[in-house]
């Protein structure tokens, strides 16, 4: 099953894909309708038709309770960035501000913040139900499904701070989408491809198997210290060909286009955009900083 | 005005604090009494009188859109974890359901899975209005009152990654409270006092003048990259006199009591309780790791 959120009358509404159709169903978002204990029922009902609009697809979930992010989950990239394997999934945090949708703009920093803008496809994790102190094994019970997202990234800003924080949470830079796919569709995840095009050249290629934490896994992880709620994401990691890994690193650019793309789930087509001039000199970054992952 | 989400009804209500009564306001909390822009009429008006019951006062914003914290922002602080004064905000974030109220209990993790417990008192900022890329003084605009808070910090957990989150985010283990109060009733921030003790015995001691970065500043940067809500809280980071900054740690234990006061602002009591057995062993610390602030 794929579901979706989609814009519908000035406001947005669930839906299931269903080919080139949607149908429309009783929940104002996919966050509500996984607060259902029988979501699943309710998501193979029927409901009024009417054609997929990839225009007006929103996040499946645009305002989750917790985004959480891994940062160093593909053993490729781990040895691009020169970093070990981590012990545990080394985790930080978005906000539903920072999500965009399949085809929405990413919003990039403006020109004069900074330049070095990066892509990291992910595959993304959708929670259901609630999750505290769950094994592995029950964890894989909380997996609603399985959708694409792009953790783009402002290296600069991203290195002021161990934290990362600062180059993962632009607004509107995230893509999420085009909707969430049941793990029963997926068969074996290792063999799940991603791939990343910038404006149509392949620059990111990796499979679900090459990392080291699973979606069970770090579901398990995050229920040791709080209550996952349904609606919840997890964005993956990133497998290896960044720009920062390159020299010299070929930073994203306003009118340049992202393809994010994994198998069986679709894939985001977003263009870069230039974001808003800064307020304030103060916060510019005032020298070449060290770069880190 | 001092302004407070309580329990009310098998509800929240948002309420008004003069001296030892509430006066119930027509809003759910605090969070949705600052999305009306005329919210400081709002809060003066009239309204149903109660006795005031701190045992059923709720965090003040009890879910917010965003909670961003800062690591490293008082002097003497910085000193005592052996850093460098950052030369931007050190940002990182917090989950909703990390939250406690001012006089609920602080939930350790379970003693199988950590022991190093430590306080941290805060200054925390409520934002008013949204905020996009102000300069700091558009920002202080946007600052609708202070409260209290304890970043109650897992310093095992939190030394796995440079992130730090997960140390951080601990359900139900950052105390918030009791009330905001607006800066027309604070003068000079820099003289206000931050003092937390364990069992009685004052372990903080700081000013507020102290600070690196004001609430303007933190404000003004965090809106560099994303819009700030309203509702949304600042912490604003910790003085001197951490557990973690002493030889050897006196680590909060379950039992302990942890007062949290800053001038003006009132206080915080929380007893520390232990929480949930872990699902499985294999989240725990396996070795003796290095401590990092």
């Amino acid at each position: 099953m794929r579901l979706a959120t989609v814009l519908h009358e000035s406001a947005t509404r669930a839906a299931r894909v269903e080919g080139n159709e949607l149908v429309l169903l009783p929940a104002k978002d996919l966050r509500e309708l996984l607060q259902h204990a029988d979501w699943r029922k309710r998501a193979a009902a029927n409901g009024q038709r009417q054609p997929l609009d990839l225009a007006k697809v929103a996040p499946p979930v645009p305002a989750p309770d917790k985004i959480l992010c891994l940062g160093l989950n593909f053993r490729e990239h781990i040895a691009e960035a020169k970093r070990q394997i981590p012990e545990f999934p080394a985790l930080f945090a978005k906000f539903p501000g920072s999500l965009t949708s399949a085809r929405g703009p990413i919003v990039l920093p403006h020109r004069t913040v900074s330049v070095q803008n990066d892509w990291e496809i992910e595959l993304c994790v959708v929670v259901q139900g609630r999750v505290r102190n769950a094994d592995p094994e029950q964890a894989r019970q909380h997996i609603a499904g399985f959708t694409i997202s792009n953790d783009i990234s402002v290296r600069d800003w991203q290195a002021r701070n161990p934290t990362v924080l600062t180059g993962k949470v632009w607004e509107s830079s995230t893509p999420v989408g085009p909707w969430m796919t049941t793990p029963d569709e997926l068969g074996d995840m290792a063999s799940l491809e991603l791939v990343c095009e910038v404006d149509g050249q392949v620059v990111q290629r990796g499979l679900v198997g090459d990392m080291v934490f699973a979606a069970e896994d770090v579901i398990s992880y995050a229920s040791a210290f709080i209550t996952l709620e349904p609606g919840d994401l997890i964005l993956m990691g990133t497998p290896a060909g960044t720009a920062m890994g390159r020299t010299p690193s070929p930073w994203l650019r306003p009118g340049q286009k992202v393809t994010s793309r994994i198998s069986k789930l679709g894939e985001l087509v977003n263009e870069c955009v230039e974001g808003p001039a800064p307020a304030t000199q103060r916060w510019l970054t005032k020298k070449k900083e060290p770069q880190t992952s």
